[in-house]
């Protein structure tokens, strides 16, 4: 079970949130983000979390590097500060046998990304970016994780009236080019990933989902570096299903990770909440299960505790609810792949496809007049119904 | 004026339309509907249909293969049929000097394509879709059509439990192949357009949005034969801004037509307005001149008068009032383009692009290192103002 | 069992609906819909149903007057059709056993109702509607039905510049007060019900959600007559959580009945779908339960099996397969109930009303002053966790 | 001019607001917000804004209590703070001629109130809250306020598990009944207002929209003690047009102001953007002439700078762009209903029921009976076009 339900826990939500939301101020005191220095906190931080890891048992973390380490005055200190903590991370990680699933810059709170990072109107912020992606891409490696991963929350614009959207494709392709590079140079094994994102805190935002962004590296050739990280809250905000961008791609071969989390599908905006919901895990795991699993990706929850949430066990209760919630999603598609009564149905819908003019379809191997032909000798095809209220009551039959 | 606004009349709800809705049946009767066979209707309605084309002084018109020319009940019927309307549309076109501006092949609406027609399971259906295109491409290079475009309305799914995603989209590009092939092999002249929906009639469409289209073609090495039929009132119900695909296709090099209509953005279906606002006009024709304009494409409004809308006066009201908001969405294109205000204003945000490290960025002659250089050497950098309400006053200012 | 789960099959749907949608022709060839007069395919048809109901074992049944018979050229023979059709219900109600759970008007689908029924600019067409709404309540009568349905898809806008809502409001209250008045007079006992729908195909519908019709009921003091017949398709449509009218109605002492169907929340449209998912259907039997049942109303099948489900067979599975879903809500809410945790939960969540200050909140007996005293001597409140996640979990733990 | 446009600058985004959003930190530095102990702040924060109001010639203000003064560390500390500031506002309102358009209670924003202010299931949390209004309610008295508003941001709810509807709707009318009480008593003469909002930051609110409040407040026999405060930035998140809920409300006889802002329509967010939509103030403004005017409400700038506006002068920018696109909205609105064209469309499409069966249905005085006798006399009625088009055209002339 453990192999294929790669938990982690998220370390922004769970360990830096304060429950402030646009309307309200901090509800949750944690008792290690208060009483010393920034420096100070971030260590108690680390430890706390560490204990949380180690007491859920769950084998996985994943990170920003502000998450870890405070700001400081110019990069320099920042970096330092986070020389300073990644080398606690790693003895907390040795001594534990946490890992990290993967780590990511922020490029996106600052104000100085507020125009965006990589695609920010001014070059001297792209280079900040870049300076910062450098330093991350030296923790991965330091701390080896496993993944890598960009999210682009202010890549994109707010205003299409002051955007040059040509120019700044263009430079956030050629950003990810060097990001390759330097990867490449530094002997960096880990897998990167992009995560998508329809909008918000942009208005539009060029990671829209799986396939605007297949569509970008694919247009730039930056798609044999890249796989995806994708969010299922980010997804119902794009106007598509929970699984959908899940499933797509998977089916494209770029599905690296996934952000379990879920969001209300009558709200507009990203909720993070706790997946709680059996049907989709069953989903979202039998996706996982049909590619073979995630590795080197995971299952990340990306998700925050309600500001209302303010107890610390909530902490705790949240993420065992939803790790039950996946196991039993686990548990029921296991079902359903090994009893195969979907798989079997699916099947012989697409069974046409398996010999004759179908199979020539496949191979690329006919033309339309060869088609044309097959019609003229077989006359009108059969009306087939598509029994997706069988397939439903098929599949409830396995929650 | 007339080069820049390439305007169609589109066929099929012009002509066509009975005002039925899923909750209430025909209110729209049209003398050339009434009172004959199929054949003797569908020639009235053509000559009706040149007549309003004259009247109107628009110069190009759309159509499907089935809105022109009743289907039969075979085939080799359906295409006789369509020989006989193709001579006198032929005609007609050569009376009138009215043009197609594209034709495409109703694959949707006949009950074989309720599961598909290039991605439907069964190869005997995609046969059939592959025949009528063949007959489509004939057509199409008959009456000189200057575009052919293809929309998926049942290319998708209603059911991810009862779906091979993978199998379909093959299916599909392999379909797309075989229209290019046999274009070469007649020598058909026109430009292959794909026109993204994301929704409605599947739950979910292949072409979702601009993007996803972008993504697919690239994947399937088709992007050099095709470009975008962009329909508004589709972006919008892709959760994205009125005019947001027309640019995004455009900055992709792939913004071929536009489906000029609206909807209503409280709405989560596929009104077919005639487009009335003045800014959306205003936006989609910058777009259009910033590229050098749509040709071979126009501007075709695929839109229905509404269903309350039972005077034929109401017909020539809404084409003349839609025609109308583009002259006047062109006129201030030109005039924001010829002062420059926001053109300049633009041009300043991103000079920093234009020499030095940025001028290095956009050549992909930069790496990390260097940007963290340059950082080491110049600090922070400044914040600017995007000045989002500016660039709205002085966009209004033109409107 | 059968007590809590009154349910009904819809005749509209199941049994005239062809498969037709925007985009398609019919798909559902229907034996009883096939090769006779319209009023011998009518009587073919009801017998089809009785059938159906019968061996699906299901109680109830519901109808449009114009489902069950068709129109004629005159309100008169309209009339004529229906006494002869009721006749025959009538005949096979009493054969069966199977009875009415409600009948409607249809008061949307003829053209002279496109510009709205009781909102209509001509007074003409409010006559017309009135005029059948009396023969729909004498057949009401007839046939012992236990609620009568008004479901107003034309009582709205598509457009607000040629609206007169003030008006149009005016009209329907007044068209509801006659409504009651003829009811009364000929002593139908049966429960008026309101059915909301935000829009669609009205850009606008007045009767938008569950609040909208309580306070239009309110305004025009016609509250104690009706009360709310809830679609939860028509609930997500109106951006509100699948249960969330129903729970409104019956927290306002309104929930008359359910039409228990489903849509996809990433669809913008009705989709009708028969529901499958265990979670909504145990909040909405949690609902039912905690107001006694919803007798006379009842669970009514409004779903229709998709399009693409063309074997007949499928009209079964699709109602088995969501009676299911609907038995397993109840088990699932019957234990919750049984069981109390929840319940206690909350119970004690809002125990501070139940004595002291929070008593006189109540009752209604305080003042800002005595609350200010209160606050002085009792300085800030304790925050306490709402523990959203817990309640989730423990609810997860019951589907 | 200025009559019509009762313009109002709202405290807390232009005066207070940082530039933070869910993503990201501060951005915008303000001069009065800097350097200073909080109370001196809030004086140099007040001595700015009156400057403002000045410059820009603006007469109102708006601000909520907590805006305006730093909440202490108990309620007596806050109210003294709130006593010293108004002091300070007395002062500059009688030396610059400014007025307060309304004041408001911030009941959402501190940690005591995230389950809710006077729906909160502990009534200690109720009892804080009443207190600050009443201190709110003497505020409003002391400045000559001519509205006090409610904005219920944290009245609804994140979770209907935990969650007693009945009892929450229960005790907020009772807290608004010992609201007015307190208002009598005090001999305060402002207008009652609540501000419909659908959602955020509660997952469900109960002053969803227009309806929603009207229901409730008459449910409740509070109707005659409140007017609504429509934002329209709301109105769209509910899923109605921009002028809907401003149009419903004066239909009813309850618009009494109107928080002049806009959102993006493709966003699921409140974004507070400047207005800036021609169509849109012209709609606004015709409804505000139909009805007489707003007085004592206004048009009020609930409207925020985006966050990347960061210069200072982008302030006036927005709002002189706003109070532009008011004004030629206002000019519209004059032109359309001097010119009375679109009127006497109208006018003449309910002409029916200006005599005979239609006055009648106006009147309350026919029946069901009647109008079936009208019918019989009168036959089918005419099918009359409701000219969409046409009335979008017109309009489209006057923009």
């Amino acid at each position: 079970m453990e192999d294929w339900l790669r938990f982690s826990v998220c370390y922004w939500h769970s360990f830096c949130g304060t429950g402030a939301d646009p309307f309200g101020f901090q509800t949750l005191h944690r008792p290690w983000n208060e009483g010393a220095t920034p420096m100070e906190c971030a260590k108690k931080r680390l430890h706390a979390a560490f204990e949380f890891f180690t007491k859920l048992g769950v084998k996985y973390y994943t990170f920003h590097d502000r998450d870890m380490s405070p700001e400081g005055r110019t990069l320099e200190e920042s970096n330092s500060n986070l020389d300073e903590m990644t080398d606690l991370a790693l003895q907390l990680q040795n001594r534990t046998g946490v890992k990290v699933l993967w780590v990511t810059c922020n490029l996106f709170a600052h104000s100085r990304y507020m125009n965006g990072a990589a695609t920010n109107p001014d070059c001297h912020v792209l280079a900040y970016a870049g300076a910062q992606v450098k330093k991350g891409l030296d923790v991965a490696k330091k701390l080896g994780a496993e993944n890598f991963v960009f999210w682009g929350g202010r890549e994109g614009f707010y205003s299409i009236h002051n955007t040059d959207v040509g120019a700044e494709l263009k430079h956030m392709a050629n950003f990810f080019k060097m990001a390759v590079k330097y990867k490449e140079k530094i002997g960096l094994k880990c897998q990167f990933l992009i995560e998508p994102k329809p909008k918000e805190p942009c208005k539009h935002q060029y990671d829209y989902d799986a396939m605007s962004v297949i569509g970008f590296l694919k247009h730039y050739e930056l798609d044999s570096h890249f796989k995806l990280n994708i969010e299922p809250n980010h997804t119902t905000l794009a106007g598509h299903s929970y699984e959908h961008d899940v499933i797509m791609a998977s089916v494209f071969g770029m599905l690296g990770s996934v952000d379990s989390n879920t969001g209300s599908p009558d709200l507009g905006w990203d909720t993070d909440q706790f997946p709680m919901d059996i049907r989709n895990t069953t989903m979202i795991m039998k996706t996982v299960i049909e590619q073979g699993g995630l590795q080197p990706g995971g299952l990340n929850f990306d998700a925050k505790v309600r500001r209302e949430s303010t107890d610390l066990e909530d902490l705790f209760i949240a993420h065992v609810g939803a790790m039950d919630a996946f196991a039993r999603g686990l548990r029921n598609a296991v079902r359903i792949i090994e009893e195969g009564v979907i798989t079997s149905m699916v099947k012989e819908r697409y069974m046409s496809f398996s010999h004759g003019i179908g199979q020539k379809v496949v191979d690329g191997s006919t033309s339309l007049e060869e088609l044309e032909d097959f019609v003229k000798q077989n006359g009108e095809p059969k009306v087939t119904s598509g029994k997706q209220e069988k397939y439903e009551t098929v599949f409830n039959h396995y929650l």
